[in-house]
Order: C-alpha cells, then sequence, then structure tokens
C-alpha cells in the first residue's frame, strides 16, 4: 500500500503524477526531451539506459514499465534481457556498451563514473552530448526510481497493464488530453 | 576536468544547466516548485534537505552549494552541520527529524524507505504532502548529486563562490535574464 493516498486505480510512477501536477509537468517535460526529443541516440537505446538503471534500483515498477516501452520500440526481448543480465553480451555496438557502463556507474553514485570509461566511449565513437544525455538519463531514472519505490507505490503483476503502458509512453512522456487519463 | 567540454567560467552545475539548455529548463522548473513554491515546510527546511542528500552522496559541489543556501536562509551555519553530522542533535523539530531521516533513506535507495520511519513521520505531524516532497526533493538531489559528479564538473574551493552563488539560489532557481548570467 502507497505510503501518501493516492487515486486507487493509478499504479507505480502514475498515480503520483496525478498527485502533485506542478511537480508533475517538468519531470514528464525532462523525460520527454531527453527520451523522446531529437538524439543520436535512438528511442530504443534510451529506453535501455532507464531499463539498466531501473533493474539496478531494483525498481520492479520502472523495470518492467521500460522493458516493456524499449522490446516494443526495438522489436526484440532479448536486448533488453541481455542489459539486465550482462551488457557485454548485448547485441549492441561497442559505443553503446560502453555508454551502458557509464550509465551503471551513474546508478552506483556520481563519483563512480570512471575518467577510463569515458575514454572507452569517446573511443568507441560516442560524443560529448550523448555521453551528457547517458548521464543525465541515468540520473533521472534514479530519481523516478526513489520515487515510486520511496513511496511504497503499487507494481502490478499483470504484463497486460505494461504492455498498454508501453504503447502510450512509447509515443510519448508529455500528459495525454483530458479523457485518456486512464492510460496514463 | 569535466568529462565534456562545458564552459570554463562555470563550475558544478552551472556549466551543465548552460550545456544543455532544453534539459536544463525542466530541472530548473521542478527545483523551483520544490524549493521555493508554496509549502508548509521552509525554503530553509527544504535546503536542509538537499544537504543531508547531497552530503551522504558525497557531492561536494551541491554540498557546499546547498549549505551555504541553507546557512543564509536560517540565519545560522549550527543547523546544516549537524544535519550532515547527526540527525538527532539538530535542533530541529521531530516532524522534521523524521522527514530527514526519510530522504537519508531515499539517498540510500527508494527500497530503504520504511513503513516504520513514515508513521513516525506521521505520528510527528507529517502530512502527506510533506511526506511527498521529501522524497521527491531527496530523489531530487541523487539526479543533481549524479549529474554534477558523474561528469566530473569542477568544485571551486574559495568559500566566497558559494556564498555568491547561495544569495542568488536564496532567491529561486528559474533562469535570471540575460545579462546576469555570469551569476549562475
Amino acid at each position: 500500500m502507497p505510503y501518501i493516498i493516492v487515486e486507487d486505480h493509478l499504479p507505480g510512477i502514475t498515480g503520483l503524477l496525478e498527485y502533485r501536477k506542478d511537480s508533475a509537468g517538468p519531470i514528464r517535460e525532462l523525460t520527454e526531451v531527453l527520451l523522446r526529443g531529437p538524439s543520436t541516440l535512438t528511442t530504443g537505446e534510451r529506453e535501455l539506459i532507464a531499463v539498466l538503471v531501473s533493474h539496478r534500483n531494483e525498481c520492479r515498477f520502472c523495470t518492467q514499465a521500460h522493458t516493456a516501452v524499449a522490446d516494443l520500440l526495438l522489436g526484440d526481448c532479448e536486448t533488453s534481457e541481455k542489459i539486465k543480465k550482462d551488457i557485454s553480451t548485448a547485441p549492441v555496438s561497442d559505443k553503446m556498451k560502453a555508454l551502458f557502463i557509464l550509465a551503471a556507474q551513474v546508478q552506483a553514485g556520481g563519483r563512480n563514473v570512471s575518467h577510463e570509461s569515458v575514454l572507452k566511449a569517446k573511443e568507441a565513437g560516442a560524443t560529448d552530448l550523448e555521453i551528457h544525455d547517458t548521464v543525465l538519463i541515468a540520473a533521472l531514472f534514479c530519481l523516478y526510481n526513489r520515487y515510486v519505490d520511496g513511496l511504497s507505490t503499487v507494481t502490478p503483476t499483470d504484463p497486460a497493464f505494461y504492455q498498454s503502458l508501453a504503447e502510450r509512453i512509447s509515443k510519448g512522456y508529455l500528459r495525454l488530453p483530458q479523457g485518456y487519463d486512464h492510460l496514463q
């Protein structure tokens, strides 16, 4: 049961974003800019950063939600599973592997990001902006995961919930027009 | 030296907020809403959450910056020092002590926030909204600390830098009009 009273039919982050809309606005906007805005990283690659960080923070709601989104955007379920289990075996480029390692270091703490790992990412072709965005997306999911679990929100067990959420999120993080609120 | 090229004269978070302005906008706005917007917690109390979390994340830039802001807003330097060393000895109410303990648990990870600690905060008079905001402010500084240290930004050693930054931040987190950018 959540630690604060949120709407019963809105589990995980969805109830929190309704609970305080003036903080929800900029959170949605930041996520939209970073995960859906123009980027040299695909939306699927960016969602995999969310999967990796949420998994390592043991946030079951966010892990399941972003796994469903990443799988939908990538068109396969294997990549997200491998990212969670062992980055080195994932079917992604060396650049993405190096960026996922940076994201994992950010999850453990900002001071854990090593000069050596950044150099490796740059050698594999990562730009400054890609490194910046990887760090900030990883940091953003450290916020989300703590928000969702720190208030003990409900984690649905039905995979259909995450499938439906993924279809919505794959299109963007901004608020839906009124009348579609049940999908958030 | 920062891992990405930011403006030389803008240390810590200040260079990052200039580096990518479309992500900086919602970050500033979220911070303004949570730390300066209407609340039953004072601005000084909310800055102390930032101090506590940044200190525990060992983010020297954010700890020094928000300590200077908290000291300025509270009119003393003792409270912030005690919050960092031992919450139980800080000259704050039992409600605030209970909320600081929640913030410390959020810093360690969302799943660390215990039902018992939330009950204690409620028994000491904390409202749902105060608990929500404490968790979200703590989570936000987990983002900031990772952003600042994950990109290895510069931490000034001159206390005058933090004093000047604190005077600016005590008035708000939104962007200053052009021409005042050197203060950010």
